[in-house]
């Protein structure tokens, strides 16, 4: 079922398949940490049906947009989004198999990624949308770092999101590929649990030397939300 | 100045040179991260003046342990110690260069290493002692990982502190001579600053998979230590 949600910014909405890859706070708290930088050309790989997109366009220092997709449902609710939003002079939407990114190299001083957080053939999942949002059948964490690599200027950052488990993989896979990881946002459900989420900013071209923030915790132990949590959960 | 301090364990005492380099909470978190864990034969890497093998032999499960150390003085001091708490026969302490370490291989089910956390020319030292201990001059965090990989049976565990600073590569160089990162714990002075310190348990042969920790908080708000420090921290 296609659902019209309120993004809380700007009187914007989005487009969302019920039955496909709806997003999460995982891409709230990208959105915010990403643009706690300036930027302006930005490119978002993975984008899904666009909510990176739009949250980054919703910051006034962004002059440009790119959402890159390769499922052509997500990536029609995605545009279906930005038409709606009366936003198509800065926002793009290209469905594009991320592996052979038509977007010109060494252009962009961001680019974002929500990846697949898991390996092919460890979990179940019914339907084609999901399992690529879901799994790296269709791209691996390095085929991500290739591509932002490549579109990257130098010095400029690649802001993601994964998942604890793959912590010392990915941030071995962006070393390798010239994205030196430079901050690491943990984010834990309470304060007394392990974190499920991190946030990772790097940098195209960067000396190695990590800053760990402090914890960054979702909710109290009473179940309301944090401070820093409400500070970026607008919906 | 030689000083004897209590380690407020079995009536046990620790000579240190308080000109050299000191044991700090670094040591004492490690030792008891490492020990969560059974082990029987364990063996510590950059022992200093011994402070990781006596506590280590402190807990019951310990058979065997064995301080490894490059500077005379400090091996003097450990040596020392260990004939002072009457425990000669359960702790040694070689004066060797972990980089040609004359240990059997494949025997030891625990290798520790509190090792120098700063690369080389970083730093300001005026003694001996005490670069050896700060600064990678002497042994990288490289070698400590190939002297450590050497001396562990398979699935044996190798647990080190480090800063936050390097965890990257720290984690890289672990799980690239087959030491596979599987715990993290970030420790934190307080619940609303950056860590301080990480304390890393790799497992020899083990498949990646990374599970990381609660915050581990040292001092509450008010300056008083954390009910999860004070269970570690008898000094």
């Amino acid at each position: 079922m296609i659902r019209l949600d309120d993004l809380f910014v700007h009187g914007w909405k989005i487009y969302q398949d019920t039955d496909g890859f709806c997003f999460g706070t995982d891409a709230i708290l990208l959105s915010a940490f990403a643009a706690e930088k300036r930027f302006s050309h930005a490119v978002d790989l993975c984008c899904g049906t666009g909510i990176l997109p739009l949250l980054l366009a919703s910051y006034d220092c962004a002059k440009h947009v790119c959402g890159v997709e390769i499922s052509p449902h997500s990536v029609d609710l995605a545009r279906r989004s930005v038409s709606l939003n009366g936003i198509g002079d800065r926002v793009e939407i290209l469905c594009e198999d991320l592996r052979s990114c038509s977007l010109p190299c060494g252009k962009a001083d961001l680019v974002t990624a929500n990846p697949p957080y898991f390996l092919p053939g460890s979990g179940k999942e019914p339907r084609k949308e999901v399992l690529i949002g879901r799994q790296e059948d269709l791209c691996t964490f390095s085929d991500v770092t290739d591509c932002a690599s490549r579109l990257l200027k130098f010095g400029g950052r690649f802001c993601f999101v994964h998942k604890p488990e793959r912590l010392c993989e990915v941030m071995s896979v962006a070393s390798a590929c010239g994205l030196e990881p430079k901050v690491l946002r943990l984010v834990y459900p309470k304060a007394d649990r392990p974190p499920e989420l991190i946030l990772v900013e790097c940098k195209k071209g960067a000396a190695s030397g990590l800053k760990v923030e402090p914890p960054f915790v979702l909710y109290e132990s009473d179940g309301s939300e944090t401070e820093m949590f409400h500070a970026v959960h607008r919906f």
